[in-house]
């Protein structure tokens, strides 16, 4: 939870123009975790990884689509929101991409780059962050996990009535899946330090845009605080059951 | 193509009373299949066959859900309409259900019937209707191909407009997937001889459902000759390419 | 809420066969209403009252569509229902046709029925339940009232879980809206006296689909007591505060 | 038409470093308007232009979300394509928000902004751009133009396979109407000086991240150029129909 005064302590300062920030001092509001919150882990698949922290603009030709340092940066603050998801007990998503043989014909994808037929390996979840068990697996085709795919169904039934949000890339599975998820009826928090882009520049404008129109932007440290309060809850609930 | 004349020439004149096809003659019109046309076929699962062509009361505890009989019946008109799709060379959709591992939550599934977990070769298509390797394969865990999956974006993206449609079970996934088609602005044929239930009763009062709302409910030799007067197009088509 | 013994003790017994009773046997359970519970009133528009309450064979060459004297059978139980749903105080959704002008192109309707243009009143709700300033009502083009509306981000942005219906007609737009709230993730009871048809053979083979498939058919004086026992904890609720 | 090299001749050169163009050139290509194409015209109310043709951060206190110069910029080229839309004579579509009474519960908004209600002219279409009579109208709650609307099966019904786009915000509605058309297997060609947001430089970063991405941003002289080639068409389909 953040107070109103703190609605602009995030990484777009360096980039948002002061005539910017006033025009859109309408939106300012507290910020917080909502009811019935499950957690969604947008994309973490090998391919954003791969080549290690380098620039993007370096490693595109061998390693496409890959985030490089912005997709390493975010890995140990990602681990501690893992943590946190995982001490709270919440419901846990995962999304990555389609690649079961027939699924599609030629054209469905996510973005209109050129891109060479995929490694096997390429879309498993990234080593750091294996599912477990009891979490579900989400395969799309788009850029939003709620476009062609059962999620909406899997939230009703669960009775999930918000996100905590992390993954890649801003600017694409991200900014599409939280603006369907707001637009389908749900609060959003996205965690600022757990989520990349390729492009800095591209990864802070869109964190600017979801935050005032769509999306409660967060600091790790405070969901973490608000997942810790659930696990606190915990022990108690359980036993009631 | 069928007269305005043949709207009742179907397999529902035995269950249905003459005050109730007074009731609905309004509906009445010619039927036909339209344009820019896919075929899907549903839930065409070894599941659906199991057991034999026998009565599904008998099946039914050693086989749930066996369509027995009338799967069985439906066996060499199919062959014959799956024939004559692959002659007029148009996209193939079929669906069945996902069993991915870690896919949903429990409790997100088809119907509410009780089930055991199912064996892993279920689900796989029925040996006469093997898909061919440029056939999309739709995987789905409600009772509409068009819940959950990325279906319609499929035809979108292919400029499809009207479907043939074949398949079981009549009241639940075929009329589920062709209610959304119609909703969704499709013109659906529905082949009255390749479609089955489990029960006779049942699947004629659906039948007449959707013939009078929502599909044209046609004979199975009538979609062939469409299909064949698509195929003899075929070569001056592919010559202008 | 009705045992599993009282699976069957429903409308549909004198249509359907022991066999087909017996087919349907494992989807039997215990019914009830789900938690975080809205009521949702399809279609009781002034259309499907007209005429008063003759046959419905009979009346339509004049008032087509109308429900004639199943719909004026409804009328007393469905005003119990209505008051326990306003003492419970639930969320209420209403739906009706969508008349507002340049609303969609031709052919974008409900069902394949020819059709004059319709009266302004016809899709008026009708007056012995006319809705209360706070409930809110759904205008739809199709026959589903998930089918191009933003009834389910309503439900969602609510907490909604659950559905409880009544209206017109089953095996049209309550069908389409059931199986839909369903494969959408939502518990749906569905009042079997408040709920009807233009052919009672029809209404009485889609209840029993929708039952034993996907939903729970319950009686008028079963959702009325579930209701009273949830207004009785209103005063409560409203001092918690 | 755009040939390849031409894929970067856009507004937001002066805004994107040389690093992020290099990054994103793998999605260079040549740029076209989509066949069976229909016109979307994207909230096009009176709010946008209210105020004169002022700086947004000016006139915001006066008139919330007035895009002000950048609404009055677009009037010229939005009546040139509109002039050429109608000799074209493809299917036209309209969007703007729902203000029906009694249309959603308190919470189903566009964006989180505080909002004081509406005045009731506020979203009727601006009077440069009055729609005709067959015109389409889609009332929406949120931001996309696909989300709780009929759009999606209106374009099928049609046959349609791809959109000209003009309209606001580009970072709101735009963007995520565009998106969905996108990930729903349409082509999208946005017409970037009909296009506008109430920031210049949220404006051409969402162009850029929504022309690499999804759709191909295109100028208006291009449009109207397509456009006028079907209008030149249109007499010779006209009289074989």
């Amino acid at each position: 939870m953040a107070s109103i005064e703190a609605f602009e302590d995030h990484c777009w300062k360096d980039v948002m123009s002061a005539d910017d920030i006033k025009l859109y001092s309408p939106y300012a509001r507290e910020t917080f975790v909502g009811p019935d919150v499950a957690f969604l882990a947008i994309d973490l698949y090998n391919k954003a990884y791969q080549g290690g922290p380098g620039r993007p603009v370096d490693l595109d030709p061998q390693y496409p689509n890959s985030c490089g340092m912005f997709a390493h940066r975010a890995i140990e603050p990602t681990k501690k929101l893992f943590a946190a998801v995982r001490r709270a007990g919440i419901p846990v998503f995962y999304c990555t991409q389609d690649s079961r043989p027939q699924n599609r014909p030629k054209g469905a994808v996510s973005t209109r780059r050129y891109e060479k037929s995929a490694n096997p390996t390429d879309h498993g979840i990234y080593h750091e962050f294996t599912p477990e068990p009891t979490d579900v697996i989400i395969y799309k085709q788009r850029a939003s996990i709620f476009q062609g795919t059962p999620f909406l169904s899997h939230l009703n039934l669960l009775g999930i009535r918000s996100l905590i949000v992390c993954g890649e890339s801003t600017s694409g599975c991200v900014r599409a899946s939280t603006v369907d998820a707001y637009s389908n009826g749900f609060h959003v928090s996205i965690v600022e330090e757990c989520t990349f882009d390729r492009s800095e520049h591209i990864h802070k404008v869109n964190l600017f845009d979801l935050h005032h129109k769509y999306v409660d932007v967060m600091h790790v440290e405070e969901v973490v605080a608000h997942l810790d309060g659930l696990a606190a809850k915990r022990p108690a609930l359980q036993a009631a059951e």
